[in-house]
């Protein structure tokens, strides 16, 4: 099936040129005639891909959260079977944060993503069910009566570290800092000593 | 002074139709043909005020930071003198999260101004400064030894929060039981008495 192999890759490298525009400049500068001129086709053959911006922005959230998925589950494969929770919450939201030039490019494109769906509420549906699954998760690994809250607010200090990153405001060891200060709460200061296990 | 007063008024006649196309479009929408066509004035006349987008995009963060102290000044001053610092913290909070209409405007501007810096930082300096300043005056008023690691968290914990709240993620009603519990690990649930005292 030549034609198709065809089809995959050149959405595949309009893909990487939408996402190196966006990781630059910002989602919100990202046009056909941007996209087209980095990925060296003509205007027409991204809009035959994308045929209005909600569809480009919504396909660029889908990679970083492919993206984010590949990186979650190598992290925590490597903990080996059945880590505690606590360092099982510790590398995944690790995994998570822009820390490095990969990750802060995907940071980049899914905050601008909230901010484009800020105004447009109904790209984001699909985030909100991402929000849902991932509390439900992060509340069966935590302690206490109100678990569930404490996992909305772990997720929401990782989603305002992250931001926080990519503003310059906290380099990424006092991010892993504030992360650990949270677990302390969260699990008691007593787990602390898992930390040491994982890289900085 | 007939001539400044006309500037002034002039200056807050766009000011005003900048944050109206902002709250609805998104800031990165913000055009100087939009906001000219929005005031009903021409666009030499806008550019005559803002010379770039960056000068647009600080101008009116700095709108919704005068107006977001504007909020917390008032729902403190509400409180009376020394108020404890579990209710100033969570009053303080609650009047800068976008639980209104009003605040909600002022949020979306406010994250799409994140997203703007996020790929270009320089413009965030004074940012970064009033981040590390109200660091600074949130762990003056919390207890235990990490005080300044709590203060950033819990900071943080608000900006997502205001993140899920724009995105329809949470109620408001969530994000406050969400600020309550993580207060309760802050203070001690032995606090929460306060939480009644304010409206939800």
């Amino acid at each position: 099936m030549p034609r198709k192999v065809d089809h995959q890759e050149r959405r595949s490298l309009i893909a990487d040129a939408l996402m190196r525009v966006a990781a630059d400049r910002g989602l919100e500068a990202v046009s056909l005639r941007h996209v087209a001129a980095e990925a060296g086709v003509s205007a027409g053959m991204v809009q035959h891909y994308f045929r209005t911006k909600d569809e480009m922005m919504a396909f660029a959230l889908d990679v970083v959260r492919e993206r984010n998925q590949v990186r979650v589950t190598a992290a925590v494969a490597r903990l080996g079977d059945d880590p505690p929770p606590r360092l099982l919450l510790r590398t995944m939201i690790a995994a998570l944060l822009p820390l490095d030039e990969q990750t802060r490019d995907d940071g980049r494109v899914a905050l601008a993503f909230l901010a484009y769906t800020a105004v447009r509420p109904a790209v984001a549906a699909s985030l909100r069910k991402d929000t849902a699954q991932l509390v439900g998760f992060l509340a069966g690994l935590l302690p206490g009566p109100n678990a569930a809250e404490a996992a909305a607010g772990l997720l929401a200090l990782m989603e305002g570290l992250g931001v926080y990153l990519l503003g310059g405001h906290y380099t990424g060891e006092q991010a892993m800092n504030v992360l650990d200060a949270q677990l302390d709460l969260l699990f008691g200061p007593s787990t602390r000593a898992w930390d040491d296990a994982l890289p900085r």
